[in-house]
């Protein structure tokens, strides 16, 4: 049975609180907040505390707060010696304070509070300053998820570049194509399933071997036209952009 | 009982003849193809033609070739007055020769060789010049659809341009996340629950609302690591590009 307590109350810590009460292995000893309210249907209340002075003894403690705010948790924690780890993929493990024994616990995935996530597909990136600590963190991790990888941070800075590429920029380019949708009245629903299918593919097939259109083919009459047709110089741009990076990848082939 | 020949032995004409093989209310009655050998393992050999004199009646031909094709196959046809489509979304109608009925048959989706397709799924995007040829276009593609769209040729211009950017370039950012794990010996696999989940969300989400990241938080701290992190100038570029969208994106929120 590992111990945890969990500092903060955004998307993280409450995606976390929730796996970690559905685990066995795992007891939840608390739960830091500023504002105790915002955790009442998540977990008993006396469990929650808004005071660094009320924490008790715990085997691992996890900072889940917003990468500007970890220095400062992990600086007002009344104790040292313990484990204390953070959730972010851009952190250095040095921005925690030194009295206690840092590591990191990343889990990476994108939360949104009105999504459910199955935390056993949530590949948990950790590390940890030595074997011992590493092996409560294994621990703790894989009481939540059957994918665990021993990431260091060069590795995990790595990560979250390519995660900023793979999520928040698909996104965004979803959002274009939501946009040329609206603006000739075509309903965005139709291309939910070349989204899925998009994603899906790289499951069997690396993203070089999946590139396919107009750019890949150096289909220049089909890339003219388009150019022509959008009417938002963004997009147009964006457009040309990723054309040529596409066309510069191919010579790679 | 509908009768189709199919002319082309590319992916997608592969694809539709499997589709409509399994269909119990169309009947395969020619696929015409230059080479015959292409087909050999999809449908009975003496169905394979490759000499347009050959071309049998039926109630639909759909010429699934390259765009730049269509319009010499459609030229080549030794008759008239009958339903002939094509099943691109970059072509307009009226590539096809006048001595026919014009209409396409667009199913909206990425197909590999590699890689079966749940064609129940895919969206159908269906154009004709008169109602009664429609309803001949819509009976064939719900045999193998359950999504059927009427799409107008402009409207079929918007959806392939939008499929350009949530497939062709989401690919593509999937591949620059590729390369990036590569540079820095972390295994991509770690990513794709991410980019799975990213897919997903979209179902219950509006992309605009979906979006998250540096960019979206304006964390300039986090964007500034990042475009130092980045070795490649390329990379570099489309970071800058994308981040500087999805800001001012932001601003219509």
């Amino acid at each position: 049975m590992i111990r945890i307590t969990l500092l903060g109350s955004g998307n993280v810590a409450q995606h976390l609180i929730k796996a970690f009460t559905k685990s066995e292995t795992i007891e939840i000893v608390q739960v830091y907040s500023r504002k105790k309210e915002n955790l009442a249907s998540l977990i008993d209340f006396d469990k929650i505390v808004n005071d660094f002075e009320e924490l008790k003894e715990a085997d691992l403690y996890i900072i889940a707060v917003s990468d500007k705010a970890i220095a400062e948790v992990s600086r007002q924690l009344p104790f040292q010696n313990r484990i204390v780890v953070h959730t972010s993929g851009a952190a250095s493990l040095d921005v925690l304070d030194v009295k206690n024994r840092k590591g990191v616990f990343y889990p990476l995935q994108t939360f949104s509070k009105s999504k459910e996530i199955d935390f056993s597909t949530v590949p948990m990136c950790l590390e940890a300053e030595n074997t011992f600590d590493f092996k409560v963190l294994e621990t703790a991790a894989k009481s939540i998820s059957n994918v665990v990888h021993a990431i260091n941070s060069d590795q995990r800075k790595a990560l979250h570049v390519a995660a900023v590429f793979v999520n928040n920029f698909t996104n965004h380019l979803y959002q274009i194509g939501h946009e040329i949708c609206e603006e000739h009245q075509v309903p965005f629903e139709i291309l939910k399933p070349l989204i899925q299918e998009t994603a899906e593919k790289i499951n069997t097939l690396d993203p070089i071997y999946a590139q396919t259109g107009p750019a890949k083919r150096n289909d220049s009459t089909t890339i003219d036209v388009h150019l022509d047709y959008l009417s938002n110089e963004n997009q147009k741009n964006i457009y040309k952009i990723l054309t040529q990076s596409i066309q510069n990848n191919g010579k790679k082939l």
